[in-house]
């Protein structure tokens, strides 16, 4: 009898060509497949909660796939060890009820973006934010930040060139923090298109920069047309945090972020 | 007429083959001197207050130069980005009199060491810690840290085949810490032999893991016997905090880490 598991999985995104398995590239479905099919000594298919682009980094991705085998569910992150690259942790593993998918039962998503705002950058955050050198304007940001939370069309904040997906989604939170000069955009909804949290975050730095006005901003979301938002923010100030799977777990996130308790990390 | 220029120096030292200028290879040294002979259009030599190992990072390396240019000081950070690789990163200019040296003329260093202590390891701190997985054992680690406390012959701690030095040094302050996964041990001294920061590192782990005793550490510390001492600890849990020329604020750091005003970065 297949067990359905379900992994939470860490991520440098840094050396990967995303999450998703691809055809002559790394990524991280594919060494996840490569070591369980190792471990149950067969094919295994992974089902991600998010499909992370390329440099993107991830603290709490989560992955389901259904096993056969005599090692005990909670073993695995410690056999995982032996098969994966060490920019990728196997953090715990689950059994799961037969039908449950991370990706359809998932209730939302937490995203960090990271942004380095000074003149000099720090060469200890390369690969993990995206250094802005002229100063950004917090207030102007979260104005931008507000006009985002709630439920709208966020056509806008597509990549381009995706498959069409419902394009209404509901953000639960959108909190721009600033400790020394690391900004934190931390974005929390029900759902994200292709690129939209890279999108929120340039169009918030472009708030910040005074390149975009707050009135001209709500214009953009409400416009459905990506071509009137600026450049896609790099993919490395990006990291997935956190997947719900329980209401109560994302609103006790929601009053973490809310009440300030982050850590620049 | 030439100015006596001291620099801020902040390095990701994992692609570097140390501080120090070597025939074919790629130095700190090298890459500041590089650039600060095109800004200043005549060779220039760089001295550095702490000659860090291949693979060991700073946020406060401190350099001097002399040169004679028309750049005003304040503005060699901003110049240096354009010769500089991106792991490195020049954080402030300063003239300083005539005979200031960086090397003999500071008080104190600060060294922290980072170690993860966990089963699983952290895939974003790689590049910065020194990863055990079993279960440190912190009021050991913390009784062989207040035997280092004081002056000693720290011979038992000095790298192999090295150049001799005065092997007597001042601890200030040797501190473990811990936060979560996260252990830090700061060592604040007013110098320090060849890989002794290491070696202190990697003796404390013993202790924390008890493959040795506080008695036998002690011992070892008092046989002035570089053979007697396990295995150095790798380089890239090492980072060079800071370097004091003034008493008050070498006296300010020691009462921040005592007070445990430190983040975990």
């Amino acid at each position: 009898m297949k067990k359905n598991i379900c992994l939470i999985v860490a991520y440098d995104g840094t050396d990967f060509h995303g999450f998703q398995r691809q055809t002559n590239a790394s990524s991280i479905q594919w060494h996840l497949e490569q070591g369980l099919s190792q471990i149950f000594s067969s094919p295994i298919t992974v089902y991600g909660a998010a499909r992370t682009d390329a440099g993107v980094h991830a603290r709490g991705q989560v992955v389901n796939f259904y096993g056969e085998g005599t090692i005990p569910v909670e073993k695995i992150p410690y056999a995982m060890k032996g098969y994966l690259p060490l920019q990728i942790a196997v953090l715990s593993a689950r059994e799961m009820p037969e039908h449950f998918s991370v990706r359809h039962d998932n209730v939302g998503k937490h995203y960090r973006y990271t942004v380095v705002n000074s003149r000099i950058h720090d060469p200890f955050r390369l690969r993990y934010a995206w250094f802005i050198r002229n100063a950004l304007d917090l207030d102007a940001m979260r104005q931008g930040a507000e006009i985002l939370l709630g439920t709208h069309d966020f056509s806008a904040f597509e990549g381009k060139n995706t498959t069409p997906m419902n394009p209404v989604k509901t953000m639960y939170a959108v909190l721009v923090e600033k400790e020394g000069a690391i900004v934190h955009i931390d974005v929390l909804g029900d759902g994200f298109l292709y690129h939209m949290v890279r999108n929120i975050a340039g169009g918030l730095v472009d708030l910040g920069l005074h390149r975009l006005t707050p009135v001209r901003f709500r214009e953009i979301l409400e416009s459905r047309d990506r071509n009137q938002l600026g450049a896609t923010a790099p993919a490395q100030g990006l990291c997935l945090e956190e997947v719900f799977y329980d209401e109560r777990r994302l609103h006790q996130c929601l009053d973490d972020l809310r009440a300030g308790h982050w850590l620049a990390r």
